[in-house]
């Protein structure tokens, strides 16, 4: 029953955002170039915080950034030009000063799911004013909680 | 003598900068992508802003932008990662709310130059505040004129 | 009745791409960076022509290369992050060696459209082989026939 | 003496490569994009390379591909449109069929260092007509020894 309620949650808290490799993040190899797939990444962090209902946009306005501290990416497979892929946002952990996510991108053939790239960054919040560390406001959290009440 | 006036007043106003093909900028046509010579163009008209004493980045300290109202570019040859390439500016009018830049993208060849790439832009004069067009800056215009003087 | 025909003539070989402005397409103007609406064009080109039935890719499959020959842009409004923007890809001529594309950047407002950015480029045919110069091949123009033919 | 040498050592086989900060790569936070850092981490990679005599061009033309397995930033401080900055790229294990860079992107200010983002990445060497993972070239080791011979 817990692990049921566990899966739920992070499904909750997961958004696959579907796009289409454009020519110009291809380079010479015929491949996406490395660096695309942070990219990639900050797209899938954007579509499923608004999802949650946290769009990235307001919380720039109420004077929130939110810098990159670390990320990373692991690289399994190449993608191409004009492949329809999805970058996996999840997010597992209760954000603090910092928010961390955990990223796949994918292509899926004959109903089965391809990773090409697997990936974590981590942000602060920053007050845009006194540019210090900031807690995750409560109205972020107040959505998180509504995503898990709603299961 | 007015042709070699008006030539070295051409090349005052002109400025060659030297830079390397980045394995970023190529697709997967293994030439350089089209977009990106319109940031080797942006590349060149801050260098030779710069070597006209006229920096970019104090422009918009002064609360100056500078937002493109149109460009052009006309491709004669493929570029290739890793070659050093020259991007040469020139101001060939007088700025008035509007600012014209030419530029060539070539390679020295055998003492010979070969243009890759070829255009312009014409830009306008914001203030940041009031988001307005506004004259040409005359401690700018001041900055050209000393370029006209050490002739 | 001839303007009805071509009107929907046009129409047909006009075709509609949604996407949103990425985070990273801004520059610290706050606004979408110049050279990358020359990336929004090559979207729209890629998506007209699957459409067309003429996917980019089995073309390039078959050996036939489509460098650009020129290319412009003129800029009439800013675009910011997470905007829902159009482009509007058209082919308003018969590709000969040539083929030439106009296009739109758009967002739509209160049911109005409100033109950002305009432009238009022209694309060789290669021969990926011979790196010649090709007439637009049979096939691509029975795809255009085969458009008009709907109407 | 032996700590001596391989300070000696890891210097040769360290290179710093000076770049200038493009409007381009700049977002609407005012800052270089998280992105980018990747982008100069190439940079730095392949003029390592080239310092050590081993043409990455040269490489590819060989048929030797080094794609991407892993990579990693951590980001210090922000950089600003402008800006000259060094990445530091350096080469601290002798590499088999995987090669690990480490980087360290910085600005001189009153004779100091200041590190504004450290990571490192890991490439393999494949074939580029089998598409299999391949020891490091010999010609690449014989290289690296020279520059230990140097010493």
């Amino acid at each position: 029953m817990l692990s049921f309620l566990l899966n739920k949650i992070i499904m909750a808290l997961s958004f696959d955002y579907k796009f289409r490799v454009r020519y110009v993040d291809t380079d010479k190899m015929g491949i996406v170039h490395n660096s695309n797939y942070f990219r990639y990444f900050e797209m899938g962090r954007i579509e499923l915080m608004r999802h949650l209902g946290v769009s990235y946009k307001t919380m720039e306005d109420k004077g929130i950034m939110m810098p990159l501290i670390e990320q990373y990416a692991k690289y399994l497979r190449p993608a191409y030009f004009d492949e329809e892929l999805i970058v996996r946002t999840s997010l597992e952990e209760i954000p603090s000063v910092k928010i961390k996510f955990d990223y796949k991108v994918l292509r899926k053939k004959d109903n089965e799911e391809e990773v090409i790239c697997q990936g974590y960054n981590i942000l602060a919040f920053i007050n845009e004013n006194t540019r210090r560390p900031h807690q995750c406001p409560e109205w972020i959290k107040e959505k998180l909680k509504e995503n898990f009440a709603d299961l």
